[in-house]
C-alpha cells in the first residue's frame, strides 16, 4: 500500500529543525589554522592600535610651537639631533629648533607633536652637525597618528560566529591572539543507500550509477563549517542498514543519508526511524525538487534523511542541515543568505508546489539578476555545477517573467540570513 | 637626498605585471582532496547521463500502445511480471497487457516506454498473480528520463580553470573522476621586513608592532589559490636581507615582501632588486594606498615589493599579485571581478590619486550598494576585516556623493574579471 504523506510548507519544516538547534562548542587553534573558520567569541582589542604615537610618513618630528613664524618667506632651519628608525625609541630629547628625523611607523619622541614630510624640507650640514630647513608652520597634532586612533583597547572588532577572512587574520595578528577561539566542526556522519550505487573509480554497469550524492553532500558539509564522516555505501537490507546507522549515530552530531526515504518498496529510512526510535518532525515538504525530504531527532542528534536524488539532497540539505551546521558554529544568520533579484528569463510554466530553481546569479549594471543554470529537472547534476543561487519561486497557478523579481538564497555566501522564509 | 618615483595609473601597472605572466602546472589528485582546487582541463562527459533509460518516479513501466483504449470509464487491468529495484535489470520480457514495477532511478525494461505513476493505480490480486488496475491512457516517452537527456557523453560541462564547489564534485563524481586533474597551487615565498616587528604571541613594546602583514598576506595567498612559504622577518641590515631574499627566491614561483620599499634611510629593497639584478617594473602607483608598491622581475619569477603598510599591502597583494597567482591557476579572468554598485554614504573628499576605498557591499532590493568598512586610513587594519570589495574612486578634483555609481571590486568572489581597468 502506498502511504499518504501531508507536505508541510518550506517555512514549517525548517521551524521544526531550528526548535531542535545544537550547541556548539569552543577549541583554541593556532592563527596559522584558523583562516574560514568561525569565531567562537568576539574579538576585542587587546591594546591601543596604534599603542603609541607614530610618524605616519618619512620626515622629521618636532614641536610644532617651534614652527609658528615659518613661511614661504620666511626659511626655518632645524638641527638634526637623533634618527628612529621604526622599531626605535628616542633617546635624545629633541629641544627647540631642533628634529628627529623619523621613519614610517617610528614612535614620536615624547617632545614632539607633529612630523614635517621629508619632500618638503632640504638637508644641509653646517659645523659637522646636520641641519634641514624649510618654509612653512606646522599644527600641534599633523602627521601624527594618534595612540588609539584606530582601536581602543576593549573595543569589540568582530563579533562571535563570524568567517575569519584575511582582515581579520591580521587583525588577529595585530592583537596578538597567537591562538584563536573558534567553533568546534560539527562531526556531521553520512551515508548513501542504494543497491544501484557504484563508486567513483568502477566501471559503469547495467542499471547501476555512479554514487555522486556522497561526494557532493561531503563538499556541502565543508563548505557550511562541519567535518565529514563518510561510513559508506548501504545496500538496500534493514537489518545491516539499521545497526550502520545506529551505530555511527553515537559518533556523529548529525547524520545524513541519501535515498531510500520515499514510499518505494525498498526505501528502508522510515522503518530505520521507527524502531531508532528516533522523532520524525517531518516526511514530506511542499517543494520541488527534494518534498521527500525527511529529518528526525533523537537524543540530541539530527538524522536528515535526504532524496537519492542529485537535485533533491542538494537541496535539502541547504534548507535544512547548513542552519544546524552554522548555528553550531555560532551563527546568527545560519541559513542560506536571501536577496531579491530579477529574473532574466521566463520560467512560465506554473508549479503546484514551491521550487527552489537551480540558478545562476550576476550583476547588471549593480543589478542582481538571475538566469536557470541548466535544464531543471531534479534528476539533472550539471545544473547544480553552474549554480551560485536558488530561486525560490512559489507555488500557484501562475509562471514567472523576464523582470519579474523573485527571492533568491545565495550558495556562496558567508554572512547568511537569520530568517528567509 | 629624496629619490623622486614618477608614478604610473594602476593599469598601466597591472599591464606591466600581465605581461610577465607565469605558466601553471597540472597534477591529479583525489576527489576528495580537489573542493576549491582549480580544474586543469575541462571536465568532459564520460559517458551518457542517464546512461540508461530509466525511470523518475515509483510506478509501473508499460509498453504505451497498451494503453490507448484506456479512460476514466474504462479502467485497464495488467499482469505486474517483474518487480525492479534501482540497480536491478529487467529479466523477463514485459508483454501484452504486463507490467513491471519499477521503483525511482531503475533502468526501463527493454520494450516498455511509459511508466504509470504508483499513486495513480490501484493492486489487486488475481488467480496468485499480482495485478494493477488504472483508468488513463499513456503516450510513447510518458514519465522516463531517456539516456542522455541530461549530459551526453563528449559534453563540455565545465571550463578549465573554474574553481571546484559542490555541485563540480557531483559532476567529477558521475563521471567517474576518482583523480582529478587540478593546477599545481603557485609557491608564494614571503618575507616581512623592519625591525620593529614583533612576533604574534610576543607582548608589545615601546615603538614595536606586532607582524600582522605576513599573517594577512598569508591568508590573501590562500584565499587567491597559492601555497605560503613563509620565510621570517628580516631585519633592516642589507647583507643579511640580500642573501634571505636571494636564497628563497630560487625556491618559490613569486616573492612577497611587505616593508622596505618606500624612500626612507632603511627601505633596503631598491638596493637589494638592483644587486639580484631584477628588473624593476615600476615602484610608482598613482594609487592610495600602496603608492609605494614595487613589482620587479627575475628569470620568470616575481618579486613583489608590498608597503610596509597593512592596508597598502592588502590591496597591493589583490591588484597586482593575485593575477599572476590566479593566472598559473588557468584562470580567464584572473582579476578580481569587476561590477558596479551605488555609494550607500558620501565621500566628499577629493583626491588627487586614484583611491581603493575599503568598503562593505550589501543589497537593497538587489541592488549593489557599498559604504565604507571602517575609518579608512591607510594604517587602519580594522576596516580590512569588515571588508568584501575595494571600491575604487578615480582621482581628480570632486568628491562623491550618496547615490553614485561607482567601480566595485568583490574580494570574496570566485569568478573574476578578465580586465577591470
Amino acid at each position: 500500500m502506498v502511504e499518504r504523506r501531508t507536505p508541510i510548507s518550506i517555512a514549517e519544516a525548517v521551524e521544526k529543525v531550528m526548535k531542535h538547534k545544537l550547541t556548539g562548542h569552543v577549541e583554541l587553534i593556532p592563527l596559522e589554522d584558523s583562516q574560514d573558520r568561525f569565531l567562537a567569541q568576539d574579538i576585542v582589542a587587546t591594546n591601543d592600535v596604534p599603542h603609541f604615537n607614530r610618524s605616519p610618513y618619512d620626515g622629521f618630528a618636532l614641536r610644532s610651537k617651534d614652527t609658528s613664524e615659518g613661511s614661504i618667506n620666511n626659511p626655518l632651519e632645524f638641527e638634526v639631533v637623533e634618527e628612529l628608525a621604526a622599531g626605535m625609541v628616542s633617546t635624545i630629547p629633541v629641544q627647540k629648533n631642533q628634529v628627529a628625523r623619523i621613519m614610517t611607523g617610528a614612535q614620536m619622541p615624547a617632545e614632539c607633536d607633529a612630523v614635517i614630510m621629508l619632500e618638503l624640507t632640504k638637508e644641509f650640514e653646517k659645523d659637522g652637525k646636520k641641519y634641514i630647513s624649510f618654509k612653512r608652520s606646522l599644527k600641534e597634532g599633523e602627521n601624527v597618528s594618534f595612540q588609539g586612533e584606530d582601536a581602543k583597547k576593549g573595543d569589540v572588532l568582530v563579533k562571535k560566529g563570524t568567517a575569519i577572512n584575511p582582515g581579520i587574520i591580521g587583525l588577529l595578528a595585530t592583537f596578538g591572539y597567537a591562538e584563536v577561539p573558534v567553533a568546534k566542526k560539527p562531526i556531521v556522519g553520512l551515508f548513501a543507500t542504494g543497491s544501484e550505487l557504484l563508486d567513483v573509480h568502477e566501471p559503469l554497469q547495467p542499471g547501476k550509477i555512479r554514487n555522486s550524492n556522497s561526494h557532493a553532500i561531503s563538499a556541502q558539509i565543508r563548505r557550511a563549517g562541519g567535518e565529514v564522516r563518510f561510513y559508506g555505501k548501504l545496500k538496500d537490507e534493514f537489518e545491516l542498514s539499521y545497526v550502520a546507522i545506529s551505530t555511527a549515530l553515537e559518533e556523529v552530531d548529525l547524520l545524513i543519508t541519501t535515498g531510500g526515504v520515499s514510499v518505494g518498496d525498498f526505501d528502508l529510512l522510515p522503518d530505520i526511524y521507527q524502531k531508532i526510535g528516533a522523532d520524525v518532525l517531518f516526511n514530506k515538504v511542499a517543494m520541488r525538487p527534494g518534498s521527500v525530504t525527511t529529518v528526525a531527532v533523537y537524543n540530541d542528534k539530527f538524522l536528515f534523511g535526504l532524496s537519492g536524488n542529485p537535485s533533491a539532497s542538494y537541496v535539502g540539505f541547504e534548507l535544512f542541515a547548513r542552519p544546524i551546521i552554522r548555528t553550531m558554529l555560532f551563527s546568527e544568520y545560519p541559513h542560506l543568505r536571501k536577496e531579491t533579484a530579477q529574473l532574466a528569463e521566463d520560467f512560465l510554466k506554473p508549479n503546484p508546489f514551491s521550487r527552489l530553481l537551480r540558478t545562476r546569479l550576476f550583476y547588471e549594471s549593480g543589478q542582481l539578476k538571475v538566469i536557470p543554470s541548466g535544464v531543471d529537472k531534479s534528476n539533472i547534476t550539471t545544473s547544480l555545477a553552474g549554480a551560485n543561487s536558488l530561486t525560490v519561486l512559489p507555488g500557484g497557478t501562475r509562471g514567472f517573467q523576464t523582470g519579474d523579481f523573485v527571492d533568491i538564497l545565495l550558495l556562496d555566501d558567508q554572512e547568511g540570513s537569520n530568517w528567509p522564509w
